[in-house]
């Protein structure tokens, strides 16, 4: 299977409100990761997507961004995020994806070189859900951290 | 029933998700409104409190103790969220609650003439999701606007 086919069943059996939500891995590349969810199990009292669903899964997208990247290069780490803005734009009245991306500035052979000297590294996301016709409905930017399960020479 | 038992009902009557998060409410003044979840639905991958279902009671949370506020003082208006920042401090390891109190220096007095005056008015409110022990496990700072439903003058 797929890094992202797995990536998609392990959310699904591993976080409860994943379910909920019905998220899907919909487009995986080394630049962006996206994330898809029907309205119907994200509405709010006004019929549009709910601002909890909406932020979970752009949270989802960046961490997974991050987590896909480790999985491709081999490394064993826990990723956590650290801190993020959101913002809301535009009301959002059908199915729905985040779609994230590292940061302007940010590479991964920073981060690689990063994690492979200290154990441990950091990096910013922008994740954004786009609207259907042009722009977005909300953005999130995210600070994350990758934490090395093994300690550094330890094999 | 009370103005919080009905805001219980209205939130898991409407919104999908705040019925997968088994979210309730814990306790409401004018100055806090106190969202509870259970972990068993709100678990991650780890083990502890998914960030999404943290970021969602805290964001429900500034979102009610508007919301509550304008139900108290008989104001017809749609509330919505425009911005937050969210702060990962510390894992969650078993179940949480979300508290909400107006930002420093807001007062309900202001946002209250300004809705009067213009037919909507933003505040910002401070949420935070407290530790078993001492400190907090997150915090989310969030600015919300309420527009009134019906114009100004027209009853």
């Amino acid at each position: 299977m797929s890094l992202s086919t797995d990536f998609e069943r392990d959310l699904l059996a591993d976080i409860p409100l994943a379910r909920a939500m019905q998220l899907s891995v919909r487009d995986y590349s080394a630049d962006e990761l996206v994330l898809a969810a029907p309205l119907a199990p994200n509405v709010n009292d006004k019929g549009c997507a709910f601002g909890g669903s909406l932020g979970s899964l752009l949270t989802l997208a960046g961490w997974g961004l991050i987590v896909l990247h480790l999985r491709q290069t081999g490394r064993d780490c826990d990723v956590f995020v650290q801190d993020s803005q959101m913002r809301y734009l535009a009301p959002v009245w059908g199915d729905f994806s985040a779609h994230a991306r590292l940061g302007e500035g940010e590479t991964w052979q920073a981060f690689s070189e990063t994690l492979a000297t200290r154990g441990r590294a950091r990096t910013r996301v922008h994740c954004r859900v786009p609207l259907p016709e042009a722009g977005d409905a909300c953005t999130l930017e995210a600070r994350f951290v990758a934490i090395a399960k093994s300690p550094i020479g330890a094999g």
